[in-house]
């Protein structure tokens, strides 16, 4: 009769399984045995986890499993005393519920013999392990059962892992050809470094292979459905899931809820730790991970996830934005006897923008989001595809399935929301999906429902024929083995890894504070340029005190001096670079239109790196393709090497801009496989190359900086190479490693037609302020020997280093 | 009186030319003639346009300016006889009308005044040109008028441009001190050729500054705003004009009238003659153009522009969709005498996708469309910006003005459609405009209107105060000289360069047919990935025979077998090409997992084109980042140069990947400023760096090709360089241009660990027969060598190189 139920169930194995189910059916009470006897030890059976899923999730496995050769034990087990803890667990299992579609006397049968294989016990002490074992043991021997074997469930406290686990481990492991899983429920410690010391501590009592850590959202039937969909819709899918054909994947969990009552959870964990660094990374792995051939292989899967991981790029700030609900803090104070000055930074809500660094996802924004007092309860992760398409005729005469200028949309409902249940939507102008008739069914149209912007009718939209909780689901992953349905330690301190320094940038940031609900409004929209994610309002108030404010920048102009009868410009730093990539440029249009091309050559260092950057994100009309990049000085280590100054110009401005690849001339600081070796001539040769190329060897503009020395380029005070002499190139040596390097000389920088030197910083006031009164003196400060003798020099200084 | 007129339309102006005026008004009719007298030659007086934009635009250009210190004699010209010609012209003068604010009475003085300055004459030979000027000369004198300038207007067919053209330049120029400019309309040329000889041919009769090229849809208002606009919001824009914040221009000229009636003039032309080469281009150059600071400055704009042409990518066959409404070719055959049996390929509907390689612009698309028959008539400029934010709230909630979600736009309406009259849009979630109130206003909200998916009152909407007609804007250019709004030679010539490869290629393609209106439903839509355009709907059924259909590749299976004992894989060319990047990919994923990085050797030529194509935009999982590119062979020519190997490289797969700089191993033919010396070494050089970096000189995979003469890298039949020997790279020669070459040894192809020799195309057939039957005679085919000593050799083939 079991069988029977199993059939309802799952009308489509009929035929397939009828005659493994008639020997089953035939063979009687021995045939559960067949395959052993597996022993369900839940740990917090009284727990208000045990008793809202997990006891339902056992029964539900045992509805499923048992017809299928094996027996069960289930082992309620807490600190509760034995007799208060036999009640809660036979009230809790009195109110079990079966499916549907199993009639009501039907169910109590069935909840009855459920009932007879549950038992509660008190587990403390290491002894009582023991006893459990033996216990167990003792009930094999008794019914001449072989044990498949045991299944712990942690549903306690992270704090009372350890003695539980080695408690576990010294005495109550299965016996010998039987196995043994636990299974862990997070929080899974607190950043990478928690992580990492709980990992290591379970790894002392149990093998990687026995732990089952538990993200329930994978367990959600529409998170479980995204691999399984990309798979049997791979045709469809393969040209459309990459940068090319998708604009953003957004990735959603909002909650109308507040954290009131929890607030002591809450403060210490804040919404990324709660729901981002778990729920929504692992669903963004499902979504943005190469699809491995073999989609039901765990170990595929999980290899994939991982490699998934290692493409996030680096998350900073910037990332994220951050708001608190106003209610917050005052419930902290309430509940966690805080005084009336405090003010909580935890924040409840969070915008995370996410960059994926492969050629699928290059450029494609992957948009976090989760918040508590919201203005609904709703999840779902949208992956909408780009409007490639022009639409020859006027929009009222666009038809849903056929226009492909209308959104095109692929959703994963987790649940809640408008529409209520878990669902997959596909619009029906993208192609019509694939999913497997026994487990999903088309959702019947409801008019007037709008989903995303389009009415429901536009999609092709699929829910569960049978909706399912995720821990029942979980619990026979567990139960079948599915490792891929569970967080393994690589994959946890992967997403740690990730999480944990912009959790540690955030630490001190003071977040937005919103009303809570509908009254949010568009204060936590937010909108993203580039990597960098900002709200789109400015901040209306702000109740709890952010960092001062300094002087904004734009209260400034930028002032024109001189300096050692030179022409100073002095600014701000943000209005300095600006004023300097601006004079780049327009050397480089007036070189290009005069000549043709435009030598540039650079320095190292991190001054440049904004001047990079806004060079290769603000000057559209830099005549790139005409210039030639050379550099002023070089580190004598490999080209790739993270210390070189050609590593920083390929970094942060070649890889943005289009130079031929010809046009590059990184200095041959590496040659037979040496750094620097005078025989290697390499000095040399990058003296004939610049004679070969530049015109009189003379640059179009040369940028220099200057160290806190008075050093400028690779020509170090006290040093007499390349201050004077014929070599345009030379060998020099830095008092600070690494210290072989090589650099243009004196006499050659003065041939250029333009020098600039940016200095900026407080540190370099001093220096500054000597320079200022030296006169040409370049043995001792070398930069004082930099003045072109037909061309022009200019110094860009911002206020910190000119003014301090 | 005219003063009057001025100031009611004026009224801004008041206090500042109030002055200047009232001393006009005092000094009399003499005052007309401070700045002298201008005569206006109307030629084809008493055609078409003249009788419809001209003779209007001419009253209108009076009633401007003849207040301002000129006096005007207008001549109707024709080759018509006196008597007909005056009648003509007396009627046509009779209908002009004044703007609105005009009242009838003062509307008939004003047209007789200008009845009176206005006469025709009959041109035809020099002689009559000759006595125009005398005519003109006489007048001047009786008068006692200065001679400011003559303005010929051409309103003749192109076929008589060069007679008038002697006439007027021989017999007719206005005496020295006065100007001369002469006014040309479109078709200025059928493709580049012809543009260019007319070009020249004018050239010998005017200097480029008297030429003014009409489009008149640079005399349209919205479209003569866009520099405006972009100047007057530059702060706004500043950011937001560019690649990073634009999803797509639309530039877009829809009309309902098909071309009944100028059958004649459309076979010739066809849209994209007729419409795209210039109107639509134009308003392209001016969205996509760097703004100039000074954007008044015709000489800055004209520059601009060329510029913007300048960073047009060039277009291919598909970068369109043609299409021709389904009457059109019955049309012809009435119009034109076609026999029944005769089809036109004219098309009468095109879209095209264009774009700009500039940091800018790079990678959004322009999407430029007009056509003949369709649903409505409408003209428009859209710039689509891209959505880049996430907004918190359910979008039921979303506010017009401060949601970042919704569409944010801005529209040059240049007339009819919806709205009926030109405007500019700009979506009020992204900025509130600039335009000058003088002449533009905001449009009141017409409730039920929406346009471009949002009702009107999501834009800020404005509309020209006075609306005024596209010719009559353009005479009162001419007549200042704002050349900035017409088509310089230089101009004419870069847009004929940029539209006539692409004519060239479409000429023999059969256009989609069309019902035409509302029928069209999504018949037309098109869609693009990368820079491939596409309808996006099958073709339903072809009315027009098209081009022969082959057997399609996926009919056939990819065949192993194989050749001269190693595994050949042969497949119609994009299987064979797709699994010959598969290959590599899995090759190079082995590769990484052992060694931790991938040695590639690639050759060049056109055979693997297709193969770095794919490799670039299919294989998103490839470690480029670990792999390090080597080249078989190159040609003695500077890398630059486009029959360089490594060029190719370039194109077709660097600029599209993520190579690191360093992992690039061009070879090195170009040392001291020579190709190929021996002293320099190049080879040497190449060989030592091999050593250095490729574990035992031993390639992870070399690509080859065979040539018709079995050659393969630079080994070449009967030239012994390379075919044996210790030498790894070697200097060889080749019997085709560029003679010199570089190349890896055979020795050192055959250390490889795997060699992929790609054959393709049936000019392949009779080498790959022979090179089937010979034995191991590298001397007579090199070919015949390749044979790695412990690595394995593949060929691929496609089924013409191999079947024939």
């Amino acid at each position: 009769m079991l069988a029977e139920l199993y059939f309802k169930r799952r009308p489509g194995c009929w035929k397939m399984l009828a005659v493994a189910v008639c020997m089953v059916l035939l063979a009687g009470l021995q045939a559960q045995d067949l395959q052993g006897h597996v022993s369900v030890i839940l740990l917090g059976a009284t727990g208000d986890l045990a008793k809202k899923y997990l006891w339902q999730g056992l029964f539900q496995l045992y509805l499923d499993e048992v017809g299928k050769g094996y027996s069960f034990s289930f082992h309620g087990a807490a600190l509760t005393s034995t007799k208060q803890g036999q009640e809660f667990v036979a009230k809790v299992l009195e109110s079990l519920s079966c499916p549907e579609d199993v009639a009501p006397e039907r169910c109590a049968e069935l909840r009855g013999r459920f009932q007879q294989r549950s038992q509660y016990r008190r587990l403390r002490t290491s002894e009582d392990y023991m006893a459990l074992s033996k216990d167990i043991e003792a009930q094999l021997q008794h019914e001449g059962l072989r044990e498949a074997g045991r299944i712990f469930y942690f549903s306690v406290p992270p704090f009372a892992y350890a003695d539980i686990a080695r408690s576990i481990n010294s005495s109550c492991r299965p016996g010998p050809g039987a196995w043994l899983r636990v299974v862990l429920e997070k929080p899974f410690g607190h950043d990478r470094l928690s992580a990492q010391q709980l990992a290591t501590e379970l790894r002392s009592f149990f093998q990687e292979e026995e732990m089952y850590r538990v993200d329930h959202y994978l367990g959600k039937q529409a998170v479980a459905q995204i691999l399984p969909f990309r798979d049997q819709n791979r045709k469809a899918l393969d040209g459309l899931w990459n940068r090319h054909h998708v604009e953003r994947v957004e990735i959603i969990m909002k909650e109308t809820v507040d954290a009131e009552g929890r607030t002591g959870f809450y403060e210490e964990y804040g919404v990324i730790r709660d729901v981002l660094q778990n729920h929504l990374t692992e669903i963004l792995t499902l979504v943005a991970m190469e699809l491995p051939y073999n989609v039901s292989s765990s170990e595929a899967v999980l290899r994939h996830k991982l490699q998934a991981f290692q493409a996030l790029r680096g998350l900073h700030k910037d990332s994220a934005v951050l708001g608190q609900y106003q209610a917050y803090s005052g419930q902290v104070r309430r509940e966690q006897q805080k005084p009336d000055s405090f003010h909580s930074l935890t924040p409840t809500f969070a915008g995370i923008l996410v960059h994926m660094d492969n050629l699928r996802w290059e450029g494609v924004p992957f948009i976090l989001m989760s918040g508590k007092a919201l203005d609904e309860r709703v999840g779902y992760v949208r992956i909408l595809f780009r409007n490639q398409a022009y639409c020859a005729q006027t929009e009222t005469r666009w038809v849903a399935d056929q226009s492909q200028c209308l959104p095109r949309q692929i959703v994963f409902y987790i649940g809640h929301g408008e529409l209520g249940s878990p669902a997959v939507l596909v619009s029906r102008n993208l192609f019509r999906p694939f999913l497997p008739s026994g487990s999903w069914k088309e959702v019947e149209d409801r008019p007037g429902l709008r989903l995303f912007g389009r009415p429901l009718s536009d999609f092709y939209a699929y829910s569960p024929v049978r909706e399912q909780d995720a821990y029942s689901v979980l619990i026979s992953h567990i139960f079948h083995g599915r490792k891929d349905s569970f967080i393994t330690t690589e994959n946890l301190l992967a997403s740690w890894a990730f999480w944990t320094p912009l959790l540690d940038s955030l630490a001190h940031e003071a977040p937005r504070l919103y009303p809570g609900g509908a009254e949010n409004g568009h204060l936590l929209d937010f909108e993203f340029t580039g990597t960098q994610l900002r709200f789109s309002q400015q901040q209306p108030e702000q109740l709890v005190p952010g960092p001062g404010s300094a002087p904004s920048p734009s209260d400034f102009q930028v002032l024109q001096s001189k300096y050692r009868d030179s022409p100073l410009i002095s600014a701000w730093p943000e209005e300095l670079i600006a004023k300097l990539a601006d004079d780049i440029e327009a050397t480089a249009m007036r070189a290009v239109r005069r000549f043709g091309e435009f030598h540039l050559a650079l320095s190292g260092g991190s001054s440049p790196v904004p001047l990079f950057q806004q060079l290769a994100t603000r000057h559209y009309g830099f005549p790139w393709a005409h210039t030639h990049l050379w550099l002023g000085d070089e580190r004598c280590v490999p080209l790739r090497d993270p210390e070189s100054n050609f590593q920083g110009l390929q970094a942060h401005l070649l890889q943005h801009i289009r130079v031929p690849y010809y046009n590059v001339h990184p200095m041959p600081v590496h040659l037979h496989q040496r750094l620097c070796a005078e025989e290697d001539q390499g000095a040399q040769m990058y003296a004939s190359e610049i004679s070969a190329l530049v015109t009189n060897s003379s640059f179009d503009l040369v940028l220099l900086g200057m160290g806190t020395d008075g050093h400028t380029a690779s020509l170090f005070p006290q040093s007499p190479a390349g201050l004077e002499g014929p070599q345009p190139v030379v060998l020099t040596r830095s008092p600070s490693k690494p210290h072989q390097r090589m650099s243009l000389s004196l006499p050659l920088i003065n041939r250029a037609r333009k020098v600039a030197i940016l200095v900026m910083g407080r540190m370099k006031r001093e220096i500054t302020l000597l320079v200022s009164r030296v006169g040409h003196e370049p043995k001792k400060w070398p930069i004082s020997g930099v003045l072109p003798s037909s061309g022009q020099l200019v110094w860009y200084m911002d206020y910190e280093a000119f003014l301090g």
